[in-house]
């Protein structure tokens, strides 16, 4: 008889984002007429940059000829992206990353979910509360956690709490951890982080011989000069540090497919036998196995993100964002509700205001000024009693939601 | 300290074609003036179709405009695309498959190694010999397997011989095992089977509870109408099969991803309490939490596979291929060479001349011929002795290395 794997059973009955759905899909048609303005999962919404565009039309018309078409690519992706990546991206900053330690993916929710496969069993994990639930909830079907506990949290992970009590930075943990995510600028607070703060984390993943799993998905959003966009900034993180990046909240790409996964050559964890074993090798061999590379088309389009007008373009799509994101905190707080984050990312967390529930908080945000977010206890039990609200809609779409929400929330 | 998943050190050094590239490169090296002709690897050459290039370039135009741009897709899909697949690669052959039980990926490759992230670790599994490399070293990678002996078998797999004796028709099991790979039209013979063949494997996996992964990537071959495209044309089938299929072969997508798993509604398999779990309930999870769908622009290009246009470009890149085929077919049976497969598929295996071994007869091929082929040896023990050519290539190039050929080995 064929077998399931059970941990699967162990998962909670929806992910954050299906349950939102199942919300809104439910109010909308109760309520047909009610004018939704979402912002609530991370999806952006304005055009894929024009040198993007005019690249992969390019890349399409190069499949029509036999001379420039392109079958099998390299697993690891092409090198003329990778290249670019590494200059522009890490080596610009003083990174040493190397094209060659570079494997292009098709998203960052792939590259985080699959790197445990790399990984033995008996690692302990650490996670922030609140967290990305994707980190949780792969760990759970990779068999890394027990059961869930009634305040959704799982047996066997380490929860490092994040609020504004502690500036939404974690403390480093007492006891010894093996994997360790962080993820700055943050999903879900938008908090970031220093150089300093990220050096405590090296020192103690060095000095315990962990291995951090570092999502910069977000880094482009990051306008104070001073402030780390790569761990590869800090000495010492390519001896303990895997980043993964992602095309999709800079360049647009959620709906295009493209990210980036740097293991470090100089990266190694031990096997039974107490031996280092390189983690490059073993990641270059799962990508191997199980992959076979981003559709050339659609790396031509991530490439032209590191051509001129790419780059300009880019960055007009972040500070539009980015303005949206100004405009939230600003009229919240007219509002008299308490926020965080906003200004490094593309993701206000607010307070709830009368103590109201996440969940609560949701459906009379959903039911008086028709507006969907994102409850804050759907990213672990630290964040009950706060939201998430999303930058990435137009213009006009965020000043309507924000006049509703003064409107009924004014103090 | 962190730890590896030490697995992956019970895998062979070398994946097979990574070590024909390493051979390959070292003669063109040595070489420079060989002209060689590739035909090892399965990778199309021909251009895109037109009727996807011109859906894909309309798609990343849409991308250009706000009320047209997608952003996050299904994770599965998008119906428009799962429609299509149902109603003409499926109802169309009598197959009951539904839109919603499509899951649409990036790649077979991939779907053929994740699908083990549902299924348990104490599952009996069986797989040809000679087989596709890549359901074995994904479960040794899943720690599914013990270790590697001196033929290249791994411990706790259940190898099924396939060669000229059996007229490459593995026989049914008489031990039980609970998860079967299956691939016709096959990768690496090119030999296909009857609904008589599969209705025995159907009437076993649903006697022994056991699932059947079967690989039809290379269904379009099929030349004679009388031959199942589909193991949903077996009565029961859809209780006890996954199909995988892919755009990589007959609209020629390996460099541009795409390809889809038939996961039945049906189909289900036993949690360790004894209870019946549904199968696509857990492979909705699995993509819906490690994957995010397959680009927008991919998408729109498979979409242009059902259309009139469409249909008629792809039947003729398979019937190019197949002409190349029985050109090879052709002229190596009048070199004096033992030729199977390449009727229904584009590869044809070649039993070796003079009692060679696969890689010697790879390395004369080389190195007489520049002509690059496959080593049957590479595809598991009983594949020694054979060597895998592939018709994917241009008619000059094609016609060319079989004159090379039929001039060295000329009985």
């Amino acid at each position: 008889m064929a077998t399931i794997n059970d941990n699967y059973l162990k998962l909670k009955a929806g992910y954050l984002f299906p349950e939102i759905a199942r919300r809104v899909n439910t109010f909308a048609e109760a309520n047909p007429d009610a004018d939704m303005i979402k912002l609530g999962i991370g999806d952006v919404t304005e055009p894929l940059p024009e040198a993007c565009r005019t690249a992969m039309i390019q890349a399409v018309e190069d499949m029509g000829n036999r001379d420039s078409f392109r079958g099998y690519g390299p697993e690891q992706g092409y090198p003329w992206l990778r290249e670019k990546i590494a200059t522009q991206d890490f080596q610009a900053r003083g990174c040493q990353v190397d094209a060659s330690e570079i494997f292009i993916s098709d998203g960052s929710k792939c590259d985080t979910g699959n790197i445990l496969d790399i990984f033995g069993k008996n690692n302990k994990i650490a996670v922030t509360d609140p967290v990305y639930p994707v980190y949780v909830d792969t760990n759970v079907m990779a068999g890394n956690t027990g059961e869930v506990n009634e305040k959704g949290e799982f047996e066997g992970l380490v929860y490092l709490p994040i609020s504004a009590e502690n500036n939404f930075t974690a403390d480093i943990p007492s006891q010894k951890v093996d994997l360790i995510y962080l993820c700055f600028p943050n999903n879900p607070t938008g908090a970031t982080t220093t150089k300093e703060n990220l050096k405590a984390w090296v020192d103690y993943a060095k000095a315990n011989g962990s291995i951090i799993f570092f999502d910069a998905a977000y880094e482009s959003f990051i306008t104070d000069e001073s402030l780390p966009h790569s761990i590869y900034e800090i000495e010492g993180a390519r001896d303990c540090a895997i980043e993964f990046r992602s095309f999709s909240k800079n360049a647009g790409f959620t709906g295009t497919r493209c990210a980036l996964t740097v293991v470090p050559k100089t990266l190694t964890a031990k096997a039974s036998d107490g031996s280092d074993v390189e983690l490059w090798k073993l990641w270059n061999r799962r990508q191997s196995t199980k992959f076979n590379g981003v559709s050339y088309v659609v790396q031509r389009g991530a490439e032209a993100v590191y051509s001129e007008a790419g780059k300009a373009q880019v960055k007009a799509l972040v500070s539009f964002y980015l303005e949206n994101a100004k405009i939230i905190r600003q009229k919240l707080t007219e509002a008299g509700l308490s926020v965080y984050g906003g200004v490094h990312a593309p993701y206000i967390w607010v307070k709830t205001p009368n103590g109201l529930s996440s969940w609560d908080f949701f459906d009379k945000l959903l039911q008086t000024c028709y507006v969907v977010g994102t409850p804050g206890s759907g990213f672990g039990a630290a964040g009950e009693g706060y939201f998430r609200i999303s930058a990435f809609n137009s213009r006009e779409n965020v000043e309507e939601a924000m006049k509703r929400i003064t409107q009924k929330f004014k103090v």
